[in-house]
């Protein structure tokens, strides 16, 4: 029956991450227009707007573990081998904690990540190392990334995010990336909030979300 | 004569800025460390250990500017001829202003930046895109970089660190490379303070800050 | 019935691609030590030792086209849209057209990826380059790095390894990364003939294998 | 005198590399207008261009060393106080010699670098290797690069070049960096035969050059 196909139909919780925090930012626009856009046309997509603002700047010394003061942050797979009688317990700010329940409760993400100095942003950074601490909550889903910015549309960014996602098992799209050359023209793609007016980005947005889309369910599928 | 002689000699001031702000950092140790061994042996190089754990988490709308709300984070030599007609008058908060006059004041920097998630921390990047606001006070003085971790030793965040140099062109030294194999046998390295307790590493940190010196002073050399 | 179930697993094909062209090299060595885990220990994974190093240098001059001498290398999609009305007809070597094909039948890649000054090796980025060439044969097909090397164990070169998988839309497993840190003790890693005899690594090739394997069905399976 | 001024004015020698070995490249296109600009309208630097067509793809078994087939290709500094008991003497084929020589005259470098799915091409690479085995022929000396291309101008190839200039020792100019967007127009930048022809992209040539000249000057200062 036509009712229990479309129940049965899994709606994707799509984490979206904006790397600047201030108000008129280009990049919260594109996450907004992210949402309307799976809103008004991709069935089974759905935007999770998740605000890194209110993060405290990483240091382990806000975590409390189980007494030794063990670098925590680094232990992935191969160095648990070393360490295996430890067993740690970890308590984060509550500010980290409710993130980190937004990004376990995602199938997928979405980085909307400027481009400052040739890099990512600390407060992208700063969200992405909080949520690898401890249990890694970004391992083993599929990302994606857009970009607005200058002579290479925020472009550098992306390249060190995808280095940065190698260690925290993101599995980003390849295609298609989305830059948006809006510097030198900011009038013709976002207005003064930093609203989404250009018709062909958006529809070129669309066209990451629904890869986006398309790499989460072939990846999700079961046996 | 010999007093005036070493009177004429320069002090150069390294501005030494850690990516990590927990307490036991290994990487302030590093920074110690490099105190020390100035202190002790390099005459003409004095460490200033620039702290950067109160820098808010940038956000240009702390900035106050001349009105127009221009994204001025990206005015670098190409953009300010589009948009030459427009004049900044950037405000910043008294922590960051107190940490622009410290990188104002270096002639050259010392990054102890360590690996997270395979790439450079929040509270370095978010330093560096600070003083980079406005007028970019890094421009055109060499740094070097030591680096502590586990596998590449840290080594994966230098060369985004490097990355990040290009646009603000920090005249980064090529050789030696500090990487310290420190997590693995962190008793060997570090006491639990995160002071440098490794000889060896003593003084290949030496002839890091040695190569910096020699560097700068080519680099200052006038006509 | 056992014996059906068997057959119908399908046996993935691994074009295996080494960096280096010289005979007792360690990286075709670790593609030897991969073919002999496959076949003792890994049903339905077979490697296909793929040399590159009868390969011309790339040079556009060496394709026949359909006469227009269009700049082919680029033509990705968006590009596509721009010059749409122009149809491509290229003729490769007949050196390239073998390697071209052998890439065309594989399921999924391994890369043996030694670290040059830093980078990738030109035999390794003059075969990537040849088989995207025109129709890019590497697209949407799974693939893995191994390394080895001095003390990043060759590692530098697979992050920019990944980055040409961006552009070529490989989809690269995140875990694990082997790098073998083979250079300061090499007998202990290689015999002079550069096959591996190091039963630790033996292993942690076989999991790079199993991960490949998984990532590989994951992405195959159909709806 | 002025005569004697003149005379004392040391000429710099640019070896310039071209990564692509087409006949009708833009990137060769680019250091002949660097030469032309540097004889019309810059006294004290001449470009010398240097083909690196010939050389055969890098294979250390071409090398003849002392007999113990030790893996010269990662003789470093730091690896030469494990090794240093053993004396290498290596020979290389002709072309080789004779483009180590270009390397070992010149003063600083500019790099004419394609970019190759997102990458630096193999025979850019190969030639950079080359010139790195036994006694490295690029170290301490000044570079810069100039690419055309696509999205990025190119540009993805500059940031891998820089990274392998870390370990060869190349003191990279930061600014300015020259992209040139050719691939959408390329009647606009290049004539058929990969001239420059566009004005304003040759004016920015000009100042690449001029910044090379002066950070040479300035690392090349004596006491």
């Amino acid at each position: 029956m036509e009712a229990s196909a479309t129940a049965a139909k899994p709606v994707l919780r799509v984490a979206a991450i904006c790397g600047s925090i201030r108000k008129g930012s280009w990049h919260r626009g594109l996450i907004r227009a992210a949402a309307e856009v799976c809103e008004e046309s991709i069935p089974g997509l759905r935007i999770d707007d998740v605000d890194v603002a209110d993060l405290p700047m990483l240091n382990t010394d806000l975590e409390t573990d189980g007494g030794r003061g063990f670098p925590v942050k680094l232990c992935h797979t191969v160095v648990v081998i070393h360490i295996k009688h430890i067993t740690f317990s970890l308590t984060f700010p509550p500010a980290v904690e409710a993130f980190r329940a937004r990004v376990r409760d995602a199938d997928c993400f979405l980085f909307a990540s400027p481009e400052y100095n040739y890099s990512i942003t600390s407060p992208l950074k700063n969200a992405l190392d909080w949520a690898s601490r401890g249990v890694n909550l970004w391992a083993d889903k599929p990302g994606a990334i857009v970009c607005a910015g200058a002579n290479f549309g925020g472009g550098r960014s992306s390249y060190h995010l995808r280095q940065v996602g190698v260690f925290l098992d993101i599995h980003f799209i390849n295609k298609p990336e989305l830059f948006v050359w809006a510097f030198y023209e900011p009038d013709k793609y976002f207005d003064g909030d930093g609203n989404l007016i250009h018709a062909e980005t958006r529809e070129r947005l669309k066209q990451v979300l629904l890869s986006l889309q398309a790499f989460t369910l072939r990846l999700q599928k079961k046996d």
